[in-house]
């Protein structure tokens, strides 16, 4: 059942890209483009890029963007240890208006590593 | 059952207007009237008051909103081209942050046009 | 059916902050305990600190912040009268866009007083 | 030299709520008076109400709507006490991204006090 | 004297980016790019597209975003009464928080026309 | 005179911390003391918590907690490929609402590396 937590997110997630990219907006294309750019390999490594975009998604209290990263962590083999230091900076930062989505982002990590 | 997207947000928007309208609160009742006076036509006409409407929306990242506003642009038979443009601004101005209301959005579009 | 829309959060609520506190990071397990102090007596009374409570997590459109809030203002008694006028100041501080969270806090302030 | 804090404040304020209120525009005036309205005594007493004001700002981080609620609650002689538990409380619930709006809350509150 | 304020705004704005560009970072290149294509007209028309620019600006508080569109929408001609109803849209949606942005607008709009 | 970009935010920031902490405050006291606890080294390394911290200050859009993240990088050393690394993706999850903040980030990084 948790699993299907993660391919519920990635299932409708691929889905409505599709069709983004379908309606041919070259702003938005861009945009995409950008971001999978942004995350590669540069002169910070993956893995601290993968923790700023986790860290950033909480603050800006963004369920779906924290999923997405998560799963960048896991495949990343971040440990759990790690995960939760990035969500404690979180927290502090962004104030208890963050806890409901740190809650989220525990079960979803949760999900992550039952799989 | 995309049809039932739109019903559904209709259904529960008009059910709680009711009983927020009942409670009395004569504040609340001011900022609701001022919220329709502010989108009829003025100096700025309906269709770009609708489209600030949902530009809007989607940088401060209320999916409710959003679709207000993508019912509003449907009935004034604004094209799918301008919506994705709209789309790409407030994309672009709030950042990837908004994709996944990006998704939402372009998920109720659809939903809309189907109906 | 309403009471367990209170039951649910209360359920979720617990459970995960259950498993938040058995992942052991200090800085989590202090700002939650913070957070506990927080709203004690102090020289402003409970109410006063729940309703600032309450405001503050509409203003930033918290729709679990707002329940839990408005769970502990059924435990003081606080009237509805009052919690509407809670409302109408974060509503007009915050704009037409803490609309729909609006409508879920109504929701649920019915709910509470269902059960 | 901190008198003039306060001074400049209020100024600028008067001064270009003037000229708004001159534009003419019928839904900004509105928005306005509604704005005077919520504030004054109802079911909840104006002490709350500034409290609640000052704390939302602090959450939302505008450092001039802070000043307003200060001005406020200095003229409703509230304690530095109960203004520094506010203060506490929306530093807890925003976060550590709200200290330096706490600083300059801080040094307002202080230009206040030795008018 | 308000004429500096057109003046400062843009030297400083021009002097940073320079500063930006010479960074040589791919990512903030073509940001800044898709951020000038993003206004050229498309399917929606530019003035509409300042109008949308300058709304979102202001409901994310931005004041440097905001003298940015009003600049664009001053070389467009926007008459003044549409620059107060797209103000009137984004003091609604974002609320009384925006207010202190609106006096800086007005005052920043002013300085534009005095020129 | 850059160089006083830097004395000028630290001073400010010294002189109001020693009054925050002079209110005795409890809850401001704890919060204060985690805010310190949280970016020291633990399973995350300092480098990466303060880039965390910076990328988290800069989606958050607040120029003084981006500052004093920037003041910490520099003595750790990172060098400014790597903070225009961390710049790009903080504008890229933030959107062009970020850019007027980079741009300061940018005069800020050049004031602490001309001192």
């Amino acid at each position: 059942m948790t699993h299907s937590l993660v391919e519920e997110f990635n299932d409708y997630r691929s889905r409505m890209n599709t069709q983004i990219m379908g309606a041919d907006n070259l702003v938005l294309k861009r945009l995409f483009n950008l971001d999978t750019n942004c995350y590669e390999a540069g002169t910070v490594d993956v893995v601290a890029k993968e923790m700023i975009g986790l860290a950033c998604s909480m603050v800006l209290r963004c369920d779906d963007c924290v999923k997405y990263h998560l799963g960048k962590c896991y495949e990343l083999k971040v440990p759990t240890s790690q995960i939760f230091e990035v969500f404690s900076i979180a927290n502090l930062i962004g104030g208890t208006i963050v806890i409901p989505h740190l809650r989220r982002a525990v079960e979803y990590w949760e999900a992550l590593n039952v799989q």
